[in-house]
């Protein structure tokens, strides 16, 4: 991968990619409160709303399913899309940008990626179009400008062609046509319904979508079939057979939004233009955007908005390494994915309860009284028996929906795991005291709460001493190994073990001792069980089915180890010593790839009805045996959590892709988010393996920030101080980070020092014996120093 | 339109299009009773299974939502379709059949359109490419024919890429390969689920798609992206970049069926292909699918089955007329479609109430032992008071959907509406006796179950005596009139009203006095409501609200007038002679249009909460106000019914596209089926009005065969004889029929004689005084001679 075609710019919060066809999967996001945009380097999008459910005002060219948010999603030529065609009015010739639909190979490309914003700069035929966009920090809304710069030193003449296709809004009405009186072209529509509940439910909804222009344009056209023609989008007739647009409308026909504008330029003039591309509800709603917006004042008074929204997203750690792609990244791209996480919940009225208490473990880091306020949300829907919902509603009238209507038993797990890192992170105690009134109708406090949730894991194990899997526990797929109510899982009842050890140190550390000693006892039956039903000589198995046979063991051809139990094991004490190394061994054998650590191997190749859906859904496909990056940064954690700081690093690593790493290409993607997986089953499928889910939505980017925060730098909160114990690769002589903590700043330099035989830490120039910075002054900058022992000291 | 763009041939049963650019839009569609290929004249293609729902087997790019069929589809690069590029090995020139994608002007073109197959012709640079279609009778499969022939004069090397995308299969899973032991691309798909009850529902399913060949190819394709390249669907760049196909796979990648064929061809040579496209569910099945069809004899075999089949659906007229678009249309086309209906049941397996009723009123003309196993089947849905359900479930665990889940009041109308034309065309007076357990689990008689309905009719009465609407009755588009219970419909009223007294006519003829009365006076009652509350001086009223506002009246500026109730108030003698003449002048004036007769008039062009939905549903669109073809038909039996045969044959003739038709490139509709409707609003959008919906499922169909049959040649079943009174056209001085009638044929000629006063009728060479010819003698061949006045004599 050379650094022509890619690389990070602007103290690294921009990426640049210098093809449009290297990677022609890779995509970014931009998002507010209220919508999302993701983009690809094709000039692909897909932008969602909610009013309340996720809603869409720029359509595929059939009638949509309505789903979650999917991985891999395949573009194609009428795919949603934001393009510009160029014609060159005198030679003919014809180019859109930033690639499609013409996809004609251009003399210079750049898809420049920012935090905030996103733009293209594509040069053929010595024009040069940049088309960028923001979003605006707290309206649904794309604000698009459009720069067209004549490079070819001689007079031009050119008509541009801005084309935001609308696809097919609904089967019940759809039109289109230009407004002079609103300055765009408005395409309306009504959400199909047939219930007269949903009338009502539907009726204020922002049927409409506007493409609104700051410039008059010389001519437009509302209807898709009449601007494709014969010629079709890479050629539309409409541009290749006539000097103007016609100017018409769209009839219960797709609509569209295309503009011409007619130009002449001079050599090495510019011209701009600024649009808005957006729902609505009415004329009035339209007009207002277009005040608001609609000049070069707006966009700028938007881009403040935006810049400063992101930059309470910032994160609580600045790191400088030997290791400049990770600077980059973690300094900007990651914090930005969690602060995404947990203030847009992904966009969803009802986030999975799992993903929705990591999301904010995430949050904690960022912005913590978020997170607050979503663990007291959560817990305000507990169940009367202590369980956890599937899902948390966050609107008014949502519903439970897709896998979420699907019983799970790993819920109750993730709030002493996720609750741990914001205690540790905000020392804020008094939360387990804030009274909840729950789903039951009583209100208790935070803590009693927790204590009936780890009551009901224990509750929920069989006579075996295991954990009921249900329909399914951490891995949707996997949803038939207990469906009819005897078959358990060896991850989960490890897990339960780590939630109830996480949750026994916290009572007693607030002096509810009693409380302690239950969860710890309970913790410690868990391990037991599992040690004497599920080790499997050299690893932990993945559970048993209803049918009563032990799988994920090593008798099986496929799904042999699985990934999970192994971290979870090692997490919460399970495995000692001897079984920790058979197992770390395993893992090495068996699931680490060139692309990351295997969710399972060897990969399913047909389906096995004992085990369930995981071999139903990958048999034969190169997404078996993947590389979940959620599970990967639990083996991660896990790692650090008993010192493989090595192995830890060729996780992370690997979880990662970077402008110096050999596998950008295979990946597709750029290094602006974690992707929720990589494609595995390497041996079986090399041409696919590694290739990047493109899903930004995942628990990994909280799990990931918390591992180079609290493990990688060893910067973990700890009561009312900060420990300090960093786990540097062998491979950085030094790194340095600035932490942000409870008001106070610490300028962190870690190096290996000669001679040095364990971490020995200073602060303020003074020697810090324990290695933890108690009773911390906010708004004091520590000067922290952290001498470690060299690589080869240690080995 | 001239003659040489189109026209019929093979008298009557082929019509062929010649070009590719005219009617866009044109389609034409092929059936068995387990599935339904809707085909486009430039190769799109839709096709539908049982599984036991409706399935695809070829997809769109994108998810797609599930839903019924839909009118006005649009069309779209990546739309699913059957296709073949061909590409000059010398000097490169590629083009595609039929049309799309490559969308090349031809050099010569039809789209030839069977009864059971479909053909393209298509020529480009001296080579003509033959692609044919049929579908074997029973199983869910393809069979394409493919010829290519150099018609250049010079000796041709090409090659030949039948291309059969496959589409976005499933999120769960979906990949494609090349399998020499199958002989072709099999392409692999799980059908998404998450709970597990669905797994058990769908483990069976036809997930996969295959595409089978005769002869062995050169190079394939499976992977979608891969055949496509930078290139394009309109030049794939694995077409025009490379030799040879990669020969690749698609791995969890939208998959598809691209094959290709090096041919040498010396002048006027020709290569034939055989190629099978199906869904399948294992190897065994693609074997066997193989096995039966993939050779010359089994696509023989298979044709001659089709015809057998189809044969079995020509209907019991066949006429003879000075508009021989309509001989033709009516000889082969329209009781292809009345068959088509009754047959496949839509391919629903929850068919709408009064469409299963209607469909199948048309089928007791085409096969009336179906036509009565299904009023047997819908009459055991019936429900304990009466009310027959909204939709006639066909398959073990089908389920309402749709529309059928908002609460209709029209369904047991159409029992007697639709009883009474099988019983005039069967004379089986017996099947009112036989016992039917309904839903209510009692078992009644025919005759006591519709007793039942009509008595439900006359309870659901408002204090007014008019019928409530709920959230609907046969206008699906109005559901808010009466959703808090109190709205009620004129139309409903009206068609209550006939249906009472048809029941009355027949429950007279067997002797059910009793209930005759009963029935009679309900109807008196209805009629006498509506003259009371519902006649606004030149028509009637539509309905009245819940809110008490009288709609479809004068004094509304929008939706002024209905057609609905103005027809059935002819049909149930609510008009008096009067009334008659004043509201078919309120329709000619308001409602007739170049395109047919208008559901309603002016068109909406904003909401009216008061009114309902219909409102929301269409205004400003091109639909509001349309010709449902539906409703248009319902007008034509009225005015059959009242003896307006001019008016008649004016409405009838607007319903139809014809080759010497002005309007058929407006239409955009091939003379093939009559479709659900025209866009209207002719006066507010010129542009689309007259376009066809390409929706061929539609209950216009039967009616439409019953008023030719019975009302434009009067040969009407009665009793155990047969009614003939012809309604003529006054442009017609003769006409002919051939009407099959209970065993027996009747040769019908049919003239106007000068000197006639009335309607004469000869029955081998006797006069028949009353028009009646009763005993019908099966087996005997009747010749009947009718003598009606000359035109000038009547008027």
């Amino acid at each position: 991968m050379s650094e022509d075609l890619y690389g990070f710019r602007d103290q690294g919060r921009r990426f640049v990619l210098r093809s449009p066809v290297a990677m022609p999967q890779a995509s970014t996001f931009l998002w507010n409160r209220r919508m999302l945009l993701q983009l690809n380097v094709r000039g692909y999008a897909t932008a969602q709303f909610m009013q309340p459910e996720p809603a869409k005002y720029a359509h595929a060219p059939t009638l949509e399913a309505k789903t979650f948010m999917q991985p891999e999603q395949p573009y194609y030529a009428h795919h949603p899309g934001r393009f510009c065609y160029v014609r060159d009015e005198e030679g003919g010739g014809l180019f859109s940008a930033p690639h499609a639909p013409v996809n004609r190979a251009p003399d210079g490309f750049a898809f420049d990626v920012g935090q905030g914003d996103v733009a293209w700069t594509v040069r053929c035929d010595g024009i040069e179009v940049e088309l960028g966009v923001s979003l605006p920090p707290d309206d649904v809304a794309e604000l698009w400008t459009l720069r067209v710069r004549n490079v070819s030193g001689r007079a031009r003449r050119l008509s541009v062609y801005p084309y935001f296709p609308v696809g097919y809004m609904s089967w019940m009405n759809q039109s289109g046509a230009y407004r002079p009186d609103l300055g765009g072209i408005v395409c309306d529509s009504v959400a199909p319904y047939q219930k007269v509940a949903d009338y009502f439910r539907q009726r204020d909804f922002n049927d409409r979508t506007v493409l609104l222009h700051e410039r008059m344009p010389d001519a437009w056209e509302a209807n898709q079939a009449a601007f494709e023609g014969e010629g079709g989008l890479h050629a539309p007739s409409s541009i290749t057979q006539h000097e103007q647009l016609a100017c018409g409308d769209a009839l219960y026909e797709t609509p569209t939004a295309a503009l011409q504008y007619r130009i002449a330029l001079a050599p090495d003039a510019v011209e701009e233009f600024r649009f808005l591309f957006a729902p609505a509800r009415d004329d009035a709603g339209i007009a207002a955007l277009r005040e608001r917006y609609l000049s070069a004042s707006g966009f700028a008074d938007a881009g403040a908005g935006t810049r400063e929204y992101l930059e309470q997203g910032s994160g609580c750690i600045r790191i400088e390494t030997p290791d400049p792609w990770l600077d980059d990244f973690a300094n900007h791209w990651l914090p930005r994915q969690v602060y995404y996480h947990g203030d847009s919940n992904r966009l969803t009225t009802d986030p999975q309860t799992r993903n929705f208490l990591q999301d904010h473990m995430g949050m904690a880091y960022v912005r913590p009284e978020t997170s607050r306020a979503a663990f007291l949300h959560a817990l305000s829907q507990q169940e009367a028996s202590g369980a956890m919902p599937d899902g948390i509603l966050l609107a008014e009238g949502a519903e439970l929906k897709y896998i979420n209507q699907v019983p799970h038993t790993d819920h109750c797990v993730w709030l002493p795991v996720c609750l741990r890192a914001y205690l540790d992170e905000t020392g804020d105690d008094a939360l387990l005291d804030v009274p909840v009134a729950g789903a039951d109708g009583t209100a208790r406090s935070v803590a009693e709460r927790i204590d009936r949730a780890m009551q009901w894991l224990l509750d929920q194990r069989d006579a075996r001493g295991l954990s009921y899997i249900a329909q399914g526990d951490w891995c949707d797929p996997m949803n038939m190994v207990g469906w009819k109510g005897r078959g358990v899982s060896g991850w989960l009842s490890l897990a339960s073990a780590h939630a109830l050890q996480l949750w026994a140190d916290i009572c007693g550390r607030v002096g509810r001792q009693a409380q302690a000693r239950l969860f710890r006892d309970g913790a410690a039956e868990f391990n037991a069980a599992v040690n004497a039903q599920l080790w499997d000589g050299d690893w932990y198995a993945r559970g048993i089915t209803d049918e009563d046979v032990v799988f994920g063991v090593r008798a099986d051809a496929e799904g042999r180890i699985y990934l999970n139990p192994q971290s979870w094991a090692m997490l919460s004490g399970a495995a000692d010593e001897a079984r920790r190394a058979r197992l770390l061994g395993a893992v090495d054998a068996e699931l680490v790839s060139p692309w990351g650590v295997a969710m399972l191997g060897p990969p399913y190749t047909g389906m096995r009805e004992d085990v369930g859906r995981l071999t139903q859904k990958f048999p034969g496909s190169a997404e078996n045996g993947a590389v979940y990056n959620h599970a990967a940064a639990f083996w991660l954690h896990a790692l650090y959590a008993v010192g493989e700081s090595d192995r830890a690093w060729r996780t992370l690593r690997a979880m990662l892709s970077g402008p110096d790493a050999h596998d950008c290409l295979q990946r597709d993607q750029l290094p602006v988010f974690v992707p929720n997986y990589y494609r595995g089953a390497w041996r079986l499928h090399p041409r696919t393996a590694g290739r990047s889910s493109q899903l930004f939505n995942t628990g990994t980017a909280a799990w990931l920030y918390r591992c180079l925060v609290e493990s990688l730098f060893g910067l973990r909160g700890d009561g009312d101080g900060l420990r300090i114990s960093p786990q540097l690769p062998a491979h950085w002589p030094r790194a340095r980070a600035l932490r942000r903590f409870r008001g106070a700043e610490f300028d962190v330099l870690i190096e290996r020092v000669t001679g040095v035989d364990r971490t020995r830490v200073h602060v303020d120039d003074e020697p810090c014996a324990d290695g933890r910075i108690a009773a911390i002054r906010a708004g004091h900058r520590y000067a922290v120093r952290v001498e470690l022992p060299t690589h080869s000291e240690v080995a």
